[in-house]
């Protein structure tokens, strides 16, 4: 089991952590990923079920702490040689970054790459809310290299729950484990976001002797970790289209297409005629290659159908969820190390006075307000996003074993919910937080040898894979408001207003209560103002105003947990002294709790009044006028 | 004199057009730049001017035709090119990407570095506001290689008002013509944005021969193309102290520093003991050298002393403030070319069926109602700083030229108001819709093989040099709201108010000129809480709350030009074919008007939300719980 566990620990010598190139600046505070887990969660709910009964709270602490050994000493010196060194592309091979391959090894011996997998299938059977907080550590040292566990963790995943007795054995725990990479092949040249209409298609191929085995011929594109030399093979999980099946997402299947074949016996057969055509020249993750994929050009690429036919997509979809929650933690992972990154430095250089004393000698700039007020956006962003995360990590594991089947129920709603959410707003909100630290930092932000320009162009992906943010928020709008005929979103609103109007007099925070309440109502009259629309014929006002509800939805969500984490601190407080290093860190959570109400949330009164206008400029405009 | 005026003509061979690596994107739709210029502003005016009688208006119409071609034909090649390539520096020189030799020959044999420059110094002497023009496409075309230009006009332009009859004739046509190049040298490693801590010094020079020469000791940062082999020399403008001279800005005096000392008959000399000590690795505009240069290591630098003693920052703010509205002359370039770049992108790009037609075939993006969101921001958002930018440039030359001295006062004053505004919020709004642009296009938009992802990279140094953004907002609330006893502000804001209840009746823009109106307010009732904070001992909410109001400002002003813009295109609609081209840029550009009141101006609500607040947490906050 893990390294608390005392299999084989983690033995990082000092050789291993000294890089050619870069500058490692990882450099995460764990105090507040501490205070989401064991002070703002219910920790012993989890731990009283039977999937983590042997796990104890000193162990997670125990599990960061490694974790944070791993980032310091592995993952972050790798992170500048990444992306300077980038994926080489040579006579159909890709080469990683060099010191990314010992940046496997130390995760798959120690366990990380399955660390919240299933432990049947040699993964560490974590929960997924001290999952979902090392992911965030792993995105923020390296999230380039955070893309190959990741996919072959989803992939295993996929194959597990889909996959015959066969394929399980085959297959899932070389995929926990390191031996085997993975990816997720869903794009082609000409089609994106609307998938349904991929070419990629799958004949019978009798000759393979079972029925499961197709012949897979087509181009995949934009295909993350498509093809590297970490592992000695490669799990694809294709989307393509059996010969005659309907047109559409309804037609497509999903199948398993190793790079090289896989024996009855677990061992390497021939190779599988998927060759990498190119890697694409990025503006940032470097390290991950981003690769063309042709299959079948030979005839020879054999794929095994996972599940039924045509349920293709339905199954991607439970990836590519899981994928959308990992976009959250990569937005917040390095949003949150260029926070880390900014914090240090605004304490260390020195300039002119503050505003308010010009007289004064020269100061660190931390001193500086509008420094401060950048390194507040940072602070109060990154605790916010991160408040969300661990609620919605902790959901799924409620979700998939409270013996309750409502609580269940009602927590794998609050999950399909957020998700959305959590993968759109975090990737543009983590961009925008990201522009404050380069503004921090000056000059020197913008220069490579410090990290924060790298944050920028490597964060800018997530916006845009797992499906657009424009996309994220028409599942919101289409499909999630309307869950259980609309009482899942109606519950969680009244759920706040309870909240705010249970603490409208509160002597500390009644101003931000009142500023929740406000939020709520605006995003509640939004949502209504959308069945509305449907309803009068004012359908495309939905798509124009979509991103905007998803943003106040946001906003108002972390607001809630925001003031649901003020109000422990504040109780924390009077526990601890002052100036004691948790009593810096309550009074800083207070502080950041009202930051955050006060300069984030009345976002949302500028955009109910983008709403308000019913504009429908952008659809009267002629085309030609573009 | 110009192109258009018969003398070199702008002859380019198709061979030099053609570069090795790079693709050129470069494809600006001219008509809303000659929309600025010959419908909204009053050229009339101008060309009265002694400076100007002998232009036309097809002379200008010409003259922007002829930037076309030299950004389609010349510096938008060679963009990828230099992003790609980027400068090399090698035992102590830099050179620039092969290409933007070719670059730098075109733009000086055909006039285009001096284009607005003094004609007795060799410069074209166009007004500025067609200078905007032209600087909106070359920036636009090739922000790197536009440093270069940019910085020798800006150098000899400081030489041309405050040099002796001498200074003058040695360097200043020189500068114009493209023979010389120039730089600013401020930065050290030590004082960035407090730049009055600056530790180079100058002392008098007795082997000189020449009380005004001293000899100059000491090394600066971040100096934009402050080394490179376009040109035989570099002249460069130093900030240092005398010995003995008070500490601060005003002990700071300003050095012509030529790179190779320049004989008193115009020839070169010796080397001037100025070496660059390496470039910077960066985010983006990597065509652009930016240096570190040391002076004087073995004691043999010589400086000029320009003008007076200790009056160097005042110079300086000369010419920094011309570089801040270049500022937002070059958020404007890129920004708009990231749209040119996308409306093309979106037209050809065939995705799945809009939201509002679930059932129908496969459209271009360009009618997916979120893209075409998307596209709105851009066009609204690049419209409208045009709109201001001509605004500001014409502006400049009635400050410069009328006859009336009461005219020049107001106009300058107005360009001393809106300059901070230009530099900071374009830079940022720039920014934001590269960001939009890039979401456009999707994977494709973050591959280097498309321009948008350069453009991010590009674009974000504005933000930064010539004074950071919060330098800016300081500058405005600090300095500019106060300008005659606040009447400057004021007589705008009472303009603004006179407008919007002249037209609040209005058929097509009721909605739009009630929305500015408010933004009016909102902004007034910032800038008076302003005055009420010094009073009231709560200064500290200034430096908090100056960037929001800086940005509540800049949107308000837009706003106003646009509506300007709307009543303009709906009168000339009315006298062209609806269908016709001009009939689809006037429909066009009334939709985007309301676009631009009904979805960015909201932003002001929000703010003005936060500034209700007062809030004071980022500076309560105890500096131990960052």
């Amino acid at each position: 089991m893990f390294p608390v566990q005392g299999k084989s620990g983690l033995i990082i010598s000092s050789k291993e952590a000294v890089r050619k190139m870069g500058i490692n600046y990882f450099n995460r505070d764990d105090r507040d990923l501490k205070f989401v887990l064991f002070e703002q969660l219910d920790l012993s709910k989890i731990l009283s079920y039977e999937a983590y009964r042997d796990f104890s709270e000193e162990d997670f602490g125990m599990i960061i702490d490694e974790a944070l050994k791993v980032c310091r000493d592995v993952l972050g010196p790798a992170n500048q040689d990444g992306d300077r060194e980038g994926c080489l592309y040579q006579d159909g091979d890709v080469k990683v970054p060099a010191s990314f391959h010992d940046c496997w090894r130390v995760m798959a011996e120690n366990g990380w790459i399955g660390a919240s997998s299933n432990p049947e299938f040699g993964g560490q059977g974590l929960p997924s809310v001290v999952g979902g907080i090392v992911g965030e550590l792993f995105s923020g040292a390296n999230m380039a290299f955070e893309t190959y566990p990741g996919l072959a963790v989803g992939n295993g995943r996929l194959i597990e729950h889909f996959g015959t007795e066969e394929d399980k054995a085959l297959f899932v725990e070389k995929m926990y484990t390191g031996v085997w990479g993975g990816t997720m092949c869903l794009t082609e040249p000409d089609a994106g976001s609307d998938v349904g209409w991929l070419r990629t298609k799958a004949t019978p191929d009798p000759d393979a002797g079972d029925p499961r085995v197709y012949k897979i011929e087509g181009t995949k594109r934009f295909i993350t970790c498509g093809d590297h030399d970490l592992t000695e093979n490669i799990i694809h999980l294709v989307l393509a289209r059996i010969e005659g099946a309907p047109r559409g997402t309804k037609g497509i299947s999903l199948f398993i297409v190793p790079k090289i074949r896989v024996n009855p016996d677990g061992s390497l057969g021939e190779p599988n005629d998927v060759f990498c055509g190119n890697i694409e020249h990025k503006m940032g993750i470097h390290g991950s290659p981003t690769c063309t994929l042709n299959f079948g050009e030979n005839g020879k690429c054999r794929g095994i159908l996972l599940g039924e036919p045509q349920s293709g997509m339905a199954k991607m979809f439970q990836m590519m969820n899981e994928a959308r929650m990992g976009c959250g933690v990569q937005a917040l992972g390095i949003a949150a190390s260029a926070y880390d990154a900014v914090r240090q430095y605004a304490k260390e250089r020195v300039q002119g006075p503050p505003f308010t004393n010009r007289d004064s000698d020269r100061v660190p700039i931390i001193q500086h307000e509008d420094v401060r007020r950048m390194l507040m956006n940072l602070k109060a962003g990154t605790e916010a996003m991160r408040a969300v995360i661990g609620r919605l990590f902790y959901q799924i594991d409620v979700a998939f074993n409270d013996p309750d089947e409502a609580t269940r129920e009602a927590a794998g709603l609050e999950v399909e919910l957020l998700t959305p959410m959590v993968k759109a707003y975090f990737s543009d909100f983590g961009y925008e937080l990201v522009r404050d630290a380069i503004q921090v930092m000056g000059g020197v932000g913008y220069c490579s040898e410090f990290p924060v320009e790298q944050y920028a162009r490597d964060i800018k992906i997530v916006s845009i894979w797992e499906g657009t943010n424009y996309i994220q928020a028409l599942d919101l709008v289409g499909r999630k408001l309307g869950m259980k005929g609309g009482s899942v979103f109606q519950n969680w609103i009244q759920e706040i207003m309870a909240f705010t109007s249970d603490h409208k007099e509160d002597q500390d925070y009644a101003r931000d209560f009142k500023l929740l309440y406000k939020a709520a109502q605006a995003t509640a009259d939004f949502a209504l103002r959308f069945m509305t629309y449907f309803k009068e014929g004012k359908a495309r006002l939905i798509p124009l105003s979509a991103v905007h509800f998803l943003n106040c939805f946001a906003e108002t969500l972390m607001a809630y947990q925001m003031l649901r984490q003020g109000l422990i601190a504040r109780e924390k407080l009077a526990g601890v002294a002052p100036d004691s290093s948790d009593g810096f860190f309550y009074r800083g959570k207070i502080e950041t709790v009202k930051f955050f109400c006060r300069n984030i949330v009345p976002n949302v009164f500028g955009r109910h009044t983008i709403l308000e206008q019913e504009d429908t400029s952008a659809v009267d405009i002629p085309e030609q006028a573009f």
